[in-house]
């Protein structure tokens, strides 16, 4: 109940803070057997890291997994798979000015008002380090939801009002190889340059900006989510907010779709051979909360990262104003490292919801 | 897990279908000693009832409360409160036209495929009618909220394309009075009066539009909401996600935060007295997913009703295409009445958070 | 968090005081697609109702269900199934000379400390009125076992020092019988006799006395029960321990495995045709917490119940020292009516745990 | 939902088998705050651990536990502590002659039937190892306990047949100390005597033998617990039925109390100054589920132990007849290590409903 678990059945809870000893997840309800591919989860983590680009930030963490139970001759057993992270580069001395400031749109203010203590060190929890932990989870999701079939792409499809085109997604492998090519992680290779460039000046203003991270499902089996309150998309967007810096998530047509007229929303049923389609995928995949087999599509908004390299005005712990320099390494964009944190996020609401909905299966 | 419970501490389990005897709510872990206001609760129900204006549904429902249980003398004593609402307008004969055929962007489809039945009489518990359960609760979280001086507000910012202008939320009593003296239930007046005539429009075309709700809560302590998972905005938006409809959410500076720079979107801290403030709010009073103090804002996109009255193609049961009518009651925008939906599962969230960090106050 | 949920896929709520409207229950995963025989269900009611025979407590009630939704045409829809039963006999006057005083052995002065408030006419949700909730919900779960060949039985097999012999327990079917043709409920007709006998004794001592009951599980599929904190027996002794007037739960060789030694009590494995089996069953089919297909057995001890027809000293809410005198209708002993509710606890636990285990099934 | 995880608001979740790298837990919900005593935690792990004396396995572990997060500066921060404790002494030869062999009364079969998959080499998740996670977490479960004032004893009160005699409890701290006088942890020095040479006979004999443990708390408010399900002995009952070996668990008077009348059995309130206390304690300190301010007593029976120096006959996985011989280290008697992790449980169990109970109390 202290938050730092999520999902039912395919269940993780993360820990660590930024400046201790490691950080970890250890994954409840994976089903047995499944294949742990060790480079995969490794892989995934490399992709979130730090310093991967002069787009991110320079902070140097090699993010090496530990898996410390739950795995046997190269399988799960179905018991807990516990994955550590150690911490390397703790550099404390960085964040020696802030221990007694509020850094602005940071969780400072709030944690020491909750909790009466912190670590002044860093964010502690409310760090984006912590969705390293998330990144092992989700891979481990990934490896099980590959048995059935089931693809995650996710891509970067703003940063400021730079948008991205809409993509031709027939094949989502091919997409997925596009967006590993460049830095920062959209699929269309053009608007992806000049991504590039925009956060690069905004890196040199010492400012940063924000973006959005556009997401398809496929694969999905007709099903899945829960009616009422876990309705699929809702538990789909609790993930995305619960990610550092989210401001905002849409399904399907979103908050566009709140500007149209039922008679160009709804999705008309049609027959594809003997499968059951809908001609238009406005629902974004989802009805009543339960997955139709169509492309899960939905959209996630990112704020711009807090900490920038300009002085701001705040309080001190005393509730004095005082002025606050920014130091130390940062990022100016977070969407091209966050792109593998959604799918992460998306894998673990999917695989929990596989499993949810499995409890039912022969009782149809 | 079944997903028909929402809340930790303050947690509800509703039931019943459009087209059975009763729906009904189940308010588990509500404080003892609480006022229940009946009269209150009821007039939160007859703000969501259907019938209430030419620009909702015409179906007919008293929605008259029954308390069960968890009172004595007037008062919560600890114990669960089960309230139940009769359904009285069953009407099933209105339904046989649809019996065997999917309507398009309705739960028909994905439940069948689900559970392998249904009741084809309506939505069952895909139908709004559920919310009404929700309404119930929501008004004792909201009895219980006022005992801690925390209120909330929303209104109807957009249908269609119309958008409400940015209101002075200096006294949100007023705004309330003013949003209940029209039926769209938004609180600018010049606003009201033209999406009033374009619901009406929308109506006559047989047609239905979608809109948006924005929400503030004010009077929230420092401190309520858990870190990672179960931020504060994270679960405002589960909660708002699981409402029939809504395609979208998004807090505090929301999608339009993502377009900008961290220069401009920092919240500056200032002392107002002896209390902490923020010079702006793009945080929407939730830092690090814990509330600050400020007022609490976010913003939910609801899509157009799928229910119009028109001819549209579909299938049937059997995966033959068909053709259905459009025919009954409904709503042409659902975004008046979802208000006090939006008030109360915000309320329930609220409650919740709020008993949750009850735990921990003494330890601070 | 309250406490008024059990289980976690098959998951019920109850509500409901005795001196309140209605008790009830809302059961939230029960399958789709089960018979929901409402005779039946009526029927495990009766044997749990007040005023059945000389040796159960006059009260008159007579338990009516009525099932608002989760149904449709005799079947379950795999949603909420709440069912209320109405209060009929409530006579608040009864119990006036209990309002101020705090009867020893119950409730009501943990309520008042805990709750600031109580419903001081009755035990409120303290009082086995409750279990009339959990005997209706059990009922559908022992429908949806019955579709999976597992068949529960309980009889009393203790009352005072007044033990029964062991029983062959080739055929259940036909101990039900047994056990159902006498007012105890014992399957030894003998035993049943004496035990009759001793309660009518200690009733007109206006004295009660405890008893035991022991139950039996068959059929159930080898891999029920999770490792660790959930396993099988744990969750059946949290079920029978939250019985009211439970002071004991033992399973298998339960408390005189104690004092076996390890080359006694460990049972072999053998080959009965393909079946694996165990030579002995001290492990009372359940081993590291999970069934192996043998039966599951096991005790549950009851007090005396508190209610007795005698003068008493205690405390009155001011906290000074008074009498209180034994009046209105009570049971001399609980074990008879307390046999159906460990019967509906055990298949609650069963169902859930079947269900959960489902989610896994095709990874095995 | 997979079963590895304790507690609602104080909650724990436990990972690692016998034979892998690590085992270890993460405590989430641990107040901000608390002095984190690592010398204390480390001492309760000696208790625990393999080799201690030469009533217990000789196994060697040196059970080291490493704090990963969570705390800073000495005290807990409110975030998830994650306490690892690496497994030295795997020595997996020893374990080949079981690989393919059920031993009798253990789990390998039951996994195996379960997920399908196993590792061979141990008990996986079932060995008694997983406990030394249960007690690092208990620790720091006394530690918060402590600032509350609530003291937690238990001892070894049987060994087979060989029964403590009742012990004057006025003072915990002395029988605590008179308990670690002894390799078998009973409080009663002559006993504990017999209790040694009692199972140094047994080994011997290559056999093992069960017993009992009582439990005393001592300084725990009045309102702890919940009623109907989760009332405090359920909880408890389901803490300790949780442990390997246990088979049998009662409070206050027990299964004894099934054989009282009322009128012995009823706990009479008195003032003690300006306290409330009864003057008798069958109902073990909890009525209605809810602490009353008394001591909580209750007793938890563990069978022998299953490993024994001896040939007995099995099936192998194929099905076949087979013989399996006593090799490698085991505990003849449990009890004398388990009592440590009989109070851990306790701990955890108290904690996590003095937190829960916390919600309320300003609402009281």
């Amino acid at each position: 109940m202290a938050g730092n678990s999520f999902g039912n059945v395919f269940s993780i809870t993360t820990f660590g803070e930024s400046h201790g000893k490691a950080i970890g997840v250890v994954i409840d309800g994976c089903p047995p057997n499944i294949d742990i591919d060790e480079e995969f989860i490794q892989s995934e983590l490399d992709k979130r890291k730090p310093g991967q680009s002069k787009i991110t930030t320079q902070r140097k963490e090699s993010d090496i997994i530990q898996i410390l139970s739950g795995t046997f001759e190269g399988k799960s057993t179905g018991t807990p798979i516990a994955i550590v992270i150690p911490n390397e580069d703790q550099r404390s001395k960085d964040y020696s000015h802030i221990a007694d400031k509020y850094r602005p749109s940071h969780a400072d203010y709030t944690y020491q008002q909750k909790y009466g203590v912190r670590d002044y060190r860093g964010g502690g929890r409310s760090s984006a380090r912590e969705t390293a932990a998330r990144v092992a989870a989700g891979a481990i999701a990934k490896l099980f939801l590959r048995t059935k079939g089931i693809e995650i792409f996710s891509h970067v499809s703003a940063v400021g009002r730079l948008e991205s085109p809409n993509l031709d997604t027939a094949n989502l492998a091919q997409l997925l190889e596009i967006r590993e090519s460049n830095i920062v992680r959209c699929a269309d290779p053009a608007t992806a340059n000049e991504m590039i460039a925009l956060i690069d000046q905004v890196r040199k203003d010492g400012d940063t900006i924000g973006g959005k991270i556009s997401t398809i499902v496929r694969g999905v089996p007709v099903g899945l989510g829960d009616p009422v309150f876990d309705k699929l998309h809702a538990d789909l967007g609790k993930a995305m907010l619960s990610i550092n810096a989210v401001h905002g998530f849409e399904y399907g047509s979103g908050f566009s779709g709140s500007e149209m007229r039922g008679s160009e929303h709804n999705d008309i049923f049609v027959k594809d051979g003997d499968t059951v389609r809908t001609r238009t995928n406005f629902s974004g995949g989802i009805q009543g909360g339960i997955s139709n087999g169509m492309d899960i599509t939905f959209r996630t908004a990112f704020k711009p990262v807090a900490t920038i390299m300009r002085d701001q005005e705040t309080l001190n712990v005393s509730g004095d104003h005082t002025t606050i320099s920014g130091k130390g390494r940062h990022d100016p964009c977070v969407v091209s490292r966050a792109v593998i944190i959604v799918e992460a996020m998306t894998a673990l609401v999917l695989a929990d919801h596989f499993l949810r909905n499995n409890a039912y299966v022969d009782e149809k």
